[in-house]
């Protein structure tokens, strides 16, 4: 059908809800819509996900014929292959809900990247990574994500950790244990929930009694602090901004990218770190690496389902 | 001229001596050529380069016109652009050398690399990565090199740092100063220097005499002492191998290659430490990672040649 119009769909499948957005070739955003997750290893799941594609489709009029290609961002390691054995958070049946997919809109190409993968490929199509040719996205929330680019494309990584840089061991002496298992991860100091254990240990050394907190990743509030100059709260920052700039410091002597894209829920907080943060990495980066931009996000929420039809469109364009 | 023969030149310049080889478009080696490396800055030096390839073509009775590319590894950062800024140990004009290259070579695109990118590729086309898509060479020479190769192709980096790795910062609290002119790279630990530093070191803790050396970075002296049960020894090899491991963990989390792969000089005494990275990789990485194989290179000397030839070979095909 090549004088047909080309649709894509970018699905990004989340802990609390499943977003699908509606994309044009040209990657402008047509339509979107949301569903609370369900289950994702069973027909009623796979029913859910692909009525959105038929609501969205009927939005503009069109018939589902003209979806070319479907991204599908999960929330799990996505190694090249495509064969997914683990989910994390959530119950799915990648290869099921693929074929749901698939049996729904025959003409598309449904391929599976890594959330944070998809975040970042959407931050290179559509947000701060624009027109770059590599950039490492730095997804900064509960956890701590990423997603490397490198010639357009990003790695997937041959078992799927590609971009898993929350968990690049960056402190060996370390005697907590992290989500993953092993200690002394990038997370542990620079996620929110990082920043939140920074500010708490802190105060523990100090003596002194914390502010009040929402919960383990509140570093909204630890940000909020820094502003009125509490001085333990800068410290818990410190502590961020000196591992996030090692982190970074590391990347780019492995991929040295053209760019750095910070997201994730703590980013909206950047006026507190973002100075800091770039001295920091400046000071310790590689010569020839040490200028290398760091940037805040700009699609928010929308960076998943942006990058997942994103994917989609350049595995399309690929095959042509 | 689609029906000729194709030709490819590898060109690896070493502080030493410059190295061709010349190649046919299904990667045999058809003949190498070594030269002392001249002045890279003048006519005469480019002309030595020149008639490197004109006898190499000589001995297989082609004609010039007949090279369709040249790869050129050099000793220094070469970012994606190709725009070459800094050389490190040597004298060199890239651009003049280039252009003298494509006068006498006037069907031939010329392509820089960095030489360990270089060696990296060569491993990934006839060596120990062989039928990989993606892998990281790790060059334990002098110094700490490697190469980062995803989807088929080395990571040159915005900047020219992609495959930096021994500049990784592995050891914030570290006081000496590394080349590069940071503390605490991977280089000063787990490079054959690295290992004689770690091994004097060792010797001043514990107070005992070292054995006899030939220099700051004979490590094969080091490794046969472990060979024989010298315990100081032993422990210059843990270091080395504690850091090693950790900077491949990182890197797993970064770009998760299907392979590494073990090169340079201090790569021949792999017998005494192999097993002993092996094992704790495997006991640090990302659990989807941990298995990720780590083999000893093959080609010795001649990766950096077939590498660039591999390079040009690629590029002369992404033109097609």
């Amino acid at each position: 059908m090549p004088d047909s119009k080309q649709y894509y769909i970018g699905i990004d499948v989340g802990g609390t809800s499943v977003k699908e957005g509606l994309f044009d070739e040209d990657g402008n955003l047509l339509g979107k819509v949301s569903v609370p997750t369900p289950s994702l290893a069973e027909e009623a799941g796979y029913a859910a996900v692909v009525s959105g594609i038929e609501e969205l489709m009927g939005s503009v009029q069109q018939p589902i014929l003209f979806v070319r290609g479907i991204g599908l961002a999960l929330p799990c390691p996505v190694p090249a292959s495509g064969n997914i054995t683990l989910a994390a958070n959530i119950k799915i049946n990648a290869p099921e809900l693929k074929e749901a997919l698939e049996s729904r809109c025959p003409h598309a190409d449904v391929r599976y990247v890594n959330d944070a993968n998809a975040a970042a490929m959407g931050e290179l199509w559509r947000g701060s990574a624009k027109g770059h040719r590599s950039m490492v996205m730095v997804t900064i929330g509960t956890g701590l994500g990423g997603g490397v680019v490198v010639n357009g494309d990003v790695i997937d990584g041959a078992f799927g950790a590609g971009g898993e840089i929350g968990h690049m061991c960056v402190n060996p002496d370390e005697t907590r244990v992290c989500g993953c298992g092993n200690k002394g991860c990038l997370e542990q100091y620079a996620s929110a929930t990082g920043v939140v254990s920074n500010y708490l240990h802190e105060c523990e050394v100090r003596g002194v009694d914390p502010i009040e907190l929402s919960g383990t990743s509140d570093s909204r509030a630890v940000f909020q602090a820094c502003r009125e100059g509490d001085e333990v709260a800068w410290a818990a920052v410190e502590t961020m901004t000196d591992y996030l700039a090692r982190g970074l410091q590391i990347i780019s002597a492995v991929v040295d990218p053209e760019v750095y894209v910070l997201g994730g829920g703590a980013s909206a907080s950047a006026d507190v770190y973002l100075d800091k943060l770039r001295e920091k990495y400046a000071a310790c980066a590689l010569s020839v690496s040490a200028k290398t931009p760091i940037e805040v996000a700009e699609l928010g929420n929308d960076a998943g389902i942006i990058g997942a039809a994103y994917v989609a469109l350049r595995a399309a364009a690929c095959e042509v």
